[in-house]
């Protein structure tokens, strides 16, 4: 894993930089991110192109043999620009003008403009420049509430975009969000509004409208990058998203690019097993390419609460984690503590005094520590594990938290029986795997239908979750049994769905089920070989049913908790289960534990 | 108790429909409520009406002998009709414009004359067919929130609206809101606002807002039955209620019709009083006429966490307890489960799959336990029990969770006494009960004051809670001793009056007197007949003060709990006491149990 | 400590108020706080004036002995006056109307002119009267959130605000702010917007927004002030504040007047040393002036949960409070119960019948113990102990509940080694104290260093506590190592800062140290005279490192909690430390206990 650092050379003194950019390189790192957020500080004026200091930052990362990677400053406008597009400023859904973070409409044509000009007049200078390795294409794709505008050229843009994917055809639109129900039914395109409150919206337009937000931004990047490729030929184009949110879908946007960057910060109070499935799920955005962290906070902020003050030890653990989930690049988070704006309190690699941090020392000790590895355990092999994983699946129903539960207890549950997990989109061939989850894969899909049927019938041991396989694509549920169809295979339909606040259990195993459960009945043609695993105790109308069936190698299980996955797998598969928390796996043959909470529980209570 | 259906054939498969129809009639149903979610579907486009499939339908139903309702459709207008009048729309008080649910503002012209058109068009259609027996008045009345909009056509109609109220004196508005205090005295009926935000505003300016809402549906309901009477002569009119609200006042709705209608789901995640209580709510909102469950849900939505899912058992309990609290019709929610839309989820008689459901079973199971029954455990009573309610109650002061724990803890009380209990209105001769409550009737007035006299001077035992009789009508506070009225019978007066987190305890009795807690000075008229029944331990200034007081047949309570009151009133009864949770009552002189949570814990926990 | 009640006359009837200005009297009352709400009763339509009433009141207290205060009634202007001026109504962020409370918008013209105009007026009336020894100017400052407009008005006048603050240079706000982070470089004054939201602000913009906001304020009473001045010679002129909140800078308003006033409810539901800490730090905005208790509540309001109902004894406590923490009057809110408004529930001296309280037993108990206290217990002394507060400190960062509580942990850790305490803004001259704390004081400027200063080299014992002296004015982060000034002193340097969710321990002691949490490191020019008097156990990446460190009369401390401070305090000074939450004090040679938990545990459970 190669090391790198978000660089703000227009925010330090321009002494420091040849001295900085030295230091860079003899702790370790090899490439540098700049550019992203100093529009202002290029243009100052409108046409007022300021080169020379951004001429210097470049050459001085190429004399200390640093990549350079160029950030589109678009997320960041400068405040002249804002003032002359105030048409252009995006709104919440409460009417209140967006004005710090990524001002401007992504929609609207006047952000479009400014941002195919900027991004035109950068990739003339720098796209050919021999240090340049790649462009990093705006900021993070945070979560949908912070993304979506409801301005009035989104308003319209979002009737357009109905049309063209109904094909001019509003019968088709009506057809598809059974808009039937509570006499809905459109008359025009135009007679779909963006919806502003939440209460008794149809599933259609909700998911519609999150498809858009993902659309506009990737419609957005997609002209950033026409420009780069042109002028910047041969170079990497990143794409920047948070994973920590699940409600805008990073698949869409990801495309855009040949690399996926996330956001990561220390993995404090929340479980590690979601620091790594933000790894893994980043890794399976865009197959067989690279992922990078682009922006790894190596510190505890001043405005979180943690349990435990990150160590030395923490951060290099950190990094030896990102190491073991496949990131080929890592940006610390940033090379010198920040005096203002919203990353104040971000912990650099410098501290305001100019000061090594605890994040200089965790690179530091893990570069050392990889040094001193044997090779073979540094390698990272392909993972014998495919977890189904669909953005809009989250957006299906209303219990998102719930969705994203029964993901990581899958995720979870798999990587305590030492697997790698690639996450993958639906769609791919998954008949070279050995485990193929599909947990609460909701939407039933030619793309998620022949994932299901490619493990099916290549071996795999196949495991469908609760609440799998049950809406259409554009939120109808399924009409017919479901899972549909696992069912056929597994000839065990779905007799009761439930979300219990009070988890029942599974029997033999005795492990809580969760929140999403469900027992199945045999249909008619169950015959010998359909196996009940386990049925539920407690949980009413569940109490008695069949709550985990298995026909072949293909497992229908009603519950969901990371131990119920953990010891499926591991009674099917025969692999060693892990205790409780602990990640392990295997390198070059040797058991390498990536995180033991015994030996470091404190940040992660 | 007679069965039905809310049935959306529109949303079916027209060829499923004979069979259904005759499915309804075998299962045992005998009505059906349909049309007034399908005013697209009947009016595609202004003027274009396509009234065959409806036709089909009511005559289906009428061949499988079932009665049919109709509803009014005009809570869910076509969106062509929406569009044509974007300035009817409704807003919130954050200027949300509301896009789905009742998107049209009742106050609107516009709404107004839409809604004239098609409710004129629709009785003339099927006023006089010989199925129909009765018409649904648009959809229920939900929370003050949901239902009011802040549209400018509201504010000014609030103003000509206080302008009648007040006979166009507004002085006599300044003098009863006393305005006075803070200078917030009118000039004019204009300058009064919607309130829409809530620090500081008068009380009265509160309350008459919430009257005006509630006006405003009243009104708009006026105009659909004045068209329906003409039209559709002898059919019953049925307001739509959901009374799990409490900040509109339902009383007011309800005058329009000729049977209450409410929305019922299985009581999950609370108490099962709540579940009698709505019953008996609905039922005294007309006297003497009949009450039905419009809506009833009969199994647990996916979206909503349960403690068990819901059995067979569980649904007919449901039903049964529906039978006792006198509901003559309950009509299940929903005959095919929706693929689509608000109701997606809803677990109705048949699922997606069109397999019968946990609801169909459990109506299958009351129907034969009915079937097995003694006619004479069948018959519901009159109750011998009163209990005073007013909807404005809840909207004096600020703590409206408060006001509706004292009013539930005095009926579960009643009922754990085995009392049915009639939940009335103000103004109502009482005198012909054997028990009167009035728990935290907080408002003092001519209807509150002759039924407290009826009951008083008749020998009822009359009990008066804490926080009663102290405000007048326009949420002034009464200027002399409170409970007004009651404190010259009893010959005691509140001297603390309190909001206690820590709840005292009620000395003798050791109950727990919960968070609105009052002691009382004896008056300087008070005889050896003042009995003081029990004083307050603990509660800082209420400790040794008297915390229940009776003269003769009335007795004032100072604090509230389900067993303070249960106790109170099985020690002046001599009733039997059930165990806490119980319900029994009294059918054909068998003592019959409504509800145990010892044998059914699981959904209620 | 001289007592005195807000009086409403012009919502009683007016038979009452020569009786009611005699029963003051005799109760002990001095002053009378009135006309303050009553602007609509003196000026019912524009330039229709109605004196006599007021004339009346004064005359009557006057007869009566009793002192007159005259409210300027600008925060209640009348209904007329508020429909005059449509444009002139404040607004929300959520851009909605404030219609009750302060409706006008302090900036706008409109309301400056009416406020200059009714003021005169009444100056011009009763500013030489000799029963007026003061004026309140209008309605206490409360919180942020309340006072603040996002107005056209508001938006223009915050950029010529900072036009001002900045000497018309954009240049030095980009400079002051940081604006080169993330491209937000103002090209203007007219540039920057008012923040309406939160999400990614710069912390320079949000603190000058809240500058900007009481500076208004401030300007807004300036006006007043400056006009009484001319009418009303020698006259006080008081402030009124509510300091429960700390987000709206009461030192900025203060100024304008003689008196501090500050609002004050009894202290149920928080922790008694809340109550002294707001008397203190109201004391300590003016040095050398008296301050008032203006809205002093006796009793619980229906509408708040307290643990018990307050008893006298309870009321007479709170009230020697005042007195022991140097409060010269205190105001009883309110004369008598108001039947309507937002203070309808407030617990006045005579309630809704007429009928004294327990307020009113309250004040009868203080008194008569004032009456029987040795005179030399009843003087308060001069406080040996300083503690920094600056308003600004809590905006500075996302967590000012934790600053809030470090200032009271160190507060009452003082207290409990028996300090009375002055609360004070930085810039004084501390030498003459003991003991100088500086808990959590950010912002390090020349006010700061100099108050630092002046107690270092005066041998007091001076203790900066965790984040102190770390950010700069404008909201910038410090370069070069923090406790900025006290690093030189100590010769050590804050190593790692952190917010702990699970509290580490400093040993020895084995106190708690809170959530603001810091390790130092000794700096190079650390000598024997530097003391590490703790370490830290726990807290990760803390543990073991020096949590408090000592150099001379000069303490760093890195943790906080009431007991760390009280212990250090206590072993520095050798000061009997009381029990926790017990408050004592010495006057007259003998100690006197403020308020005991063991003896009154109720109301602040």
């Amino acid at each position: 894993m190669r090391l790198g650092v978000c660089w703000y050379p227009e925010a330090d003194d321009r002494r420091l930089w040849a001295d900085d950019t030295m230091r860079m390189r003899d702790l370790g790192l090899q490439v540098v991110l700049l550019a992203g957020a100093a529009w202002s500080s290029f243009e100052p004026e409108r046409d007022l192109f300021r080169w020379e200091w951004l001429d210097e930052a470049i050459a001085l990362a190429d004399d200390a043999g640093l990549h350079v990677v160029l950030g589109t400053p678009t997320a960041n406008p400068p405040r002249w620009l804002v003032a002359e597009h105030r048409d252009a400023v995006a709104f919440s859904r409460f009417w209140q003008p967006r004005t710090s973070v990524q001002p401007l409409c992504v929609t609207a044509t006047a952000t479009r403009a400014e941002s195919r000009r900027i991004v035109g007049v950068m990739a003339d200078r720098y796209g050919e420049h021999e240090a340049v390795i790649g462009w990093k294409l705006d900021e993070a794709a945070a979560s949908f509430e912070q993304m979506a505008c409801w301005c009035g050229e989104c308003a319209s843009a979002f009737s357009r975009w109905l049309e063209r994917r109904f094909d001019g055809d509003i019968a088709a639109l009506n057809s598809a969000w059974g808009t039937v129900e509570r006499s809905e039914t459109y008359p025009s395109f135009d007679a779909v509004h963006l919806p502003r409150t939440g209460r008794g919206v149809n599933g259609g337009l909700v998911l519609a409208h999150r498809r858009f937000v993902a659309h506009q931004r990737r419609r957005f990047l997609d002209e950033q990058a026409e420009i780069i490729r042109v002028l910047s030929p041969g170079r990497d184009l990143i794409t920047h998203h948070d994973l920590r949110h699940d409600d805008l879908d990073a698949d869409v946007i990801a495309g855009v690019g040949t690399i996926v960057g996330i956001d990561n910060n220390l993995p404090g109070g929340q479980l590690f097993v979601r620091n790594g499935f933000t790894h893994d799920l980043g890794r399976g955005l865009l197959e067989g390419r690279p992922t990078w962290v682009l922006h790894q906070e190596l510190g505890a902020r001043q405005s979180v609460s943690v349990a435990e003050a990150p160590t030395t030890d923490h951060v290099s653990r950190v990094l030896w984690a990102a190491h073991h989930h496949g990131i080929e690049t890592l940006l610390a988070a940033r090379w010198r503590g920040a005096t203002h704006g919203v990353d104040q309190d971000l912990v650099a690699l410098l501290d305001h005094a100019g000061q090594p941090t605890v994040g200089w020392r965790g690179v530091e000790q893990y570069l050392r520590e990889v040094g001193a590895a044997d090779p073979n355990q540094l390698v990272v092999p392909s993972a014998r594990c495919a977890l189904v994983y669909r953005f809009d699946d989250a957006a299906v129903g209303s219990q998102p938290d719930h969705h994203r539960s029964v993901v990581l207890d899958a995720y979870s549950g798999a990587r305590r029986c030492g697997f790698d997990v690639d996450v993958v989109p639906p769609g791919r061939d998954l008949s070279a795997y050995d485990l193929v989850l599909f947990p609460a894969t909701r939407i039933v899909a030619d793309d998620s239908t022949s994932s299901f049927e490619s493990a099916a019938n290549a071996d795999a041991l196949v495991i469908v979750g609760p609440r799998s396989f049950d809406m259409d694509a554009e939120h109808g549920h399924v009409v017919g049994p479901v899972p549909a169809g696992a069912d056929a295979v597994v000839r065990a339909a779905v007799s009761t769905s439930v979300t219990l606040s009070t988890p029942a259990v599974m029997d033999p195993g005795g492990c809580e089920g969760g929140q999403w459960s469900e027992s199945y009945r045999l249909t008619v043609d169950a015959d010998r070989a359909t196996k009940v695993l386990a049925r539920w105790i407690g949980g009413g109308a569940l109490n008695g049913a069949p709550a985990v069936v298995r026909r072949g190698n293909v497992v229908s299980m009603g519950g969901s908790s990371t131990e119920a996955w953990a010891r499926l797998i591991t009674a099917l598969t025969g692999r060693k289960l892990a205790p409780s928390g602990v990640e392990v796996v295997e390198r070059g043959g040797v058991e390498v534990t990536i995180f033991d909470p015994s030996a470091m529980p404190s940040l992660w209570r």
